[in-house]
């Protein structure tokens, strides 16, 4: 742990930030493709439910029903058949349904129950009498049990099985209209914490800041926080997802602030780790020694690397420091419309990083009662190494005003 | 519907609603008991888990975990015995949960489970393995098929039940201090409703005023959102569940808002229509039936009446003006730390409302590609009546400024 730190991936830190920001946040409007391929994620999903001789598939998961048919909101379900696509909801949600999911799915019809005199299992049931399916496919994963057993009683001829997670399968390669929508929610928080750092001093509570970054991040164009702002002071920082609360920040203290914002329900999600004013030398090290694994574990993302390869490059780097006792398990995950996806990245991931995987390197040292450092990039995987796409500057220490 | 409007429960416009809220909002702070009675929630859990015969409870709901354990975070589950509770979780929640159930429950232990080397299901089986559990309940509502298949595998031996809704049930009925978090996150939004009110005038987006109200119920205290801020301008707002776009305001649009606030994991959920200027007389005829719909219901709503007698109340008046075939389904919901809870009011509600529940009363028109009503307020049920929580004014022309 006592090699230098390699520079050439470290961002380097602009004079105006702001600015800088704003550049690239216009530059990823720019050049976002028009559109997602919504056919295609369908023809393939398709290809596999008939390899597998199903007749039908029940898709459950908001994050699949907004991948395969644009749909947003709610309390919608779909039947897939090889050749139709029925989506099942209600009076709440149907216009929103049509407005969303016609247009990339002509095909689609839409089905509006009545909630009070037809259960989910019914509407189901006329459905799947209409296609004759017999052989059925669920989305195990994402239907309680509750559900599934009412389901199942106003099914009982139909041969259901859990469907495989072809869809976070297919989820974990993004095509260019996905990379732009994740490069823009990068680049609108990188917008939004330009904005607020200012504001990050000294007296300033975890909530008061939570409270103004998040007003940037929707001011910047976001439509959403990916997550629930993470923001620890002194020793709340240790705590890898501590709440904004009415803690002050007080000069010395580590600060540890993870967020990200939402594009066309796609998210981005980075941490920053700053100090009040000057860093002690426990502090500095610290961060010295997060720096290095995520830069070594940034080095080796490409292509084909297993995601155990990759996470115990930055693994070792904390073992071997003296903070190995400290170090947070695991080095990161798949980002996309679900903000922890495929792959996950841990000792015993055999998955091979595709290409056109989105991930995060997020290193972590937690020492409890007294703080933490995390860094956290969203990067591209490309065949020849990454491309990163979250590019505030990594700047430890903050320069207190007087 | 031709009859005028009652208007004793219609809140009087102060002349300085900031003022007025902010009041308001201090008042329910000061009154707020100091806490609230977790021994006495598990205390009930346990008996209808002893008069059931069951050894054991697993507890999956993050609702219910907050309700009996304090527990605000996420990846915890509970096993509860007549005499024990073990709390089980991973390295990034465990020191959150010991800060925040500790105090609350002084018996509880907590379990770190080592993901990679531990499955869920194998640290339940030890769990129950020491306890010597047998007959085992489970909440089926909030656990998927998938996950539950595999804790199965786990657990052979072990007799599962589905969890009746006992704790929905507790839930229904608020005690003080539960309604004293309700009337603060009303207080919260009637205060930044204030506040951002001024702002919702010709040519503000739909999405501009939404990150300025939910900065403002920040600022003024809220720890989250209830849920996505709905709010729809002209068409869009007969959209039941219409997200802020880019679209603008426009002279003579309808506007429907519905938004809440969020302490100490209650919630509160209300809805405000508006026309922007002058209201044309069938804007007009629209918001004269849906509040004499509301405050009708809300005139009837004591402790001991079934929700449907409530739902019909309002239904009659619907179904009697011209925008019978317009009128949205249903009129309202429990709320506290789940936005919707029981009782569900609705025609098939046969359940009487006890004393001290908190109730949603929102009836509203909704006519395709005009436009839409809707007027919504959290009540609390009481021996003779109700006390509304929400106070924003139901004032329906917005004034605006040249």
């Amino acid at each position: 742990m006592n090699t230098p730190i390699p520079m050439k991936l470290q961002t380097e830190i602009p004079t105006n930030t702001v600015a800088a920001a704003g550049a690239t946040l216009t530059a990823a409007l720019k050049m976002a493709p028009p559109a997602a391929d919504f056919t295609g994620r369908l023809s393939q999903f398709r290809y596999q439910m008939l390899q597998a001789g199903q007749d039908a598939a029940l898709i459950f998961s908001p994050v699949n029903l907004r991948y395969l048919f644009n749909y947003s909101g709610e309390a919608l379900m779909a039947v897939v058949t090889p050749e139709q696509v029925v989506l099942i909801t209600d009076y709440r949600f149907i216009a929103q349904a049509e407005q969303e999911s016609k247009s990339v799915c002509p095909k689609a019809t839409f089905f509006c129950r009545d909630r009070d005199r037809q259960s989910l299992g019914q509407a189901i049931a006329l459905q799947l009498a209409a296609f004759k399916a017999r052989r059925v496919w669920f989305e195990d994963s994402d239907i309680s049990v509750l559900l599934w057993r009412a389901i199942c009683d106003d099914n009982g001829l139909i041969e259901f099985s859990p469907c495989p997670p072809h869809l976070a399968a297919q989820r974990m390669v993004k095509d260019d209209w996905e990379v732009a929508q994740i490069e823009q929610a990068a680049a609108i928080a990188d917008l939004a914490l330009a904005r607020a750092l200012p504001m990050l001093q000294v007296g300033v509570s975890e909530r008061e800041f939570a409270t103004e970054l998040e007003y940037q991040l929707k001011k910047a164009g976001a439509e959403d926080f990916s997550f629930a702002t993470i923001l620890g002071f002194a020793e709340r920082s240790a705590l890898p997802h501590a709440l904004p609360t009415d803690k002050r920040l007080k000069k010395g203290d580590l600060v540890v602030l993870d967020f990200g914002a939402v594009v066309n329900g796609y998210r981005s999600d980075m941490t920053r780790s700053f100090v009040c004013g000057k860093a002690s030398p426990l502090q500095q090290q610290m961060y010295q020694v997060v720096l290095e694994a995520q830069q070594a574990a940034l080095e080796a993302v490409r292509a084909g690397t297993s995601g155990a390869a990759l996470n115990n490059i930055a693994a070792d780097i904390l073992a071997a420091s003296p903070f190995a006792k400290d170090a947070g398990p695991g080095l990161g995950h798949g980002v996309g419309l679900q903000l922890h996806e495929q792959p996950f990245l841990g000792p015993l991931c055999r998955q091979l990083l595709p290409e056109n995987a989105v991930i995060t390197i997020e290193p972590g040292i937690y020492i409890a009662d007294f703080g933490g450092v995390r860094i956290e990039d969203d990067v591209l995987v490309t065949k020849a190494g990454c491309r990163i796409l979250t590019k505030a500057p990594k700047q430890f220490e903050l320069a207190l005003r007087e």
